[in-house]
């Protein structure tokens, strides 16, 4: 096998998901860190969008073959590498983690990230209370939506008692939310799913603050 | 098998993007209207609300099972209905082929739902004008990326010769962006492709245009 490479930022929610996935199955990777910030946001450069042309994080490269878009990532992951698997067997399991997933991918993330906070700061001269206040109105009440949807399919993980994608990607969603000062607190169930993925070796590894890039 | 039923709206791009891919499949469903503007918009009601928190469309009801997010229903109905496959056996094409999917709905389609441009309209008083122009700001680069990743992975449709989910898509995309006064035709690969997928029967079938609460 070609060794797995991951373009990211430890920061980045989406980056997140995907080392999740990774350390869950057990697979070796090269750790590419690309600076969101720095040098007017490293993933603009030529060399990274010729991988990426969204130029955003993360991009797989296994191989020859450049892999952006995390969802895109971790099915692609399970049909590779379907030991510990993160989609469920069962069909309706199934469809519940990937119904989970989407609700932080096109339902919430989009509404957080990087580039449309910088937009509103520029474009409308909003501070930054302003633009978490806006942030807000639409993270709180997709995170509340996620809690109804978790109230039925939940058991120690997402969906039942085995850990899926969904929590790989619910867990950056709520540490992305705490950036945005949102009280966690009145979520029980994302809560209690959130403490149970943090105690898996996964989940550790993962986490932003251990990887090499990391920033206070 | 128990019935299937689309909740949907003939103009959102999410539902047109389920319909392709049940007509591409050939199943039947019961299709029941959901009107997102009428009565301060029907998705909002508590009936609705209990099949989807977010509040949006499409939601596919199977017996008892409710699922929404369009890419959730691709994945579930692929799993049930494998005849006429949507996502490709090849492990690089069906990476690439969500890849594509996950830049139209996590990418491009949050940018211009009626949520946030209602939200825009109402809260910064902003006129329709101003609203198509942000809304532009944030699709014309989505379509140009599409655009970049299509011109290697296109060939009769999105990748290769094959339909598959990432049509189900695009298709749509195309249709919302011209909503909003978006020159297609600076991108000759996405209406190359868009040409093939209309000549299809399913394409035709699923199209707003087509459909029983279809408005002018």
């Amino acid at each position: 096998m070609s060794k797995l490479k991951l373009y990211n930022y430890f920061r980045s929610s989406a980056s997140y998901r995907v080392r999740i996935a990774l350390h869950w199955k057990g697979l070796e990777f090269e750790y590419l860190p690309v600076h969101l910030v720095k040098n007017g946001g490293e993933q603009r450069s030529d060399e990274y969008r010729k991988l990426n042309p969204m130029a955003h994080v993360p991009t797989l490269v296994h191989g020859d073959y450049a892999l952006p878009e995390s969802m895109a990532i971790l099915l692609y992951l399970e049909r590779l590498y379907p030991q510990k698997p993160l989609f469920p067997k069962d069909e309706k399991a199934y469809g519940r983690a990937i119904q989970l997933c989407e609700i932080v991918n096109s339902g919430i993330q989009p509404y957080q990230n990087l580039k449309v906070t910088n937009d509103f700061e520029k474009a409308m001269s909003w501070s930054k209370d302003e633009t978490h206040a806006w942030v807000q109105k639409w993270v709180v009440p997709g995170l509340q939506n996620l809690e109804t949807v978790l109230e039925k399919s939940a058991g120690l993980h997402a969906v039942g008692d085995d850990v899926t994608a969904a929590d790989a990607f619910i867990i950056p969603q709520l540490f992305s939310a705490r950036r945005f000062k949102i009280d966690t607190t009145q979520f029980p169930v994302l809560t209690r799913i959130e403490k149970n993925a943090l105690q898996l070796e996964a989940f550790k590894k993962a986490h932003p603050e251990a990887q090499t890039d990391y920033e206070k």
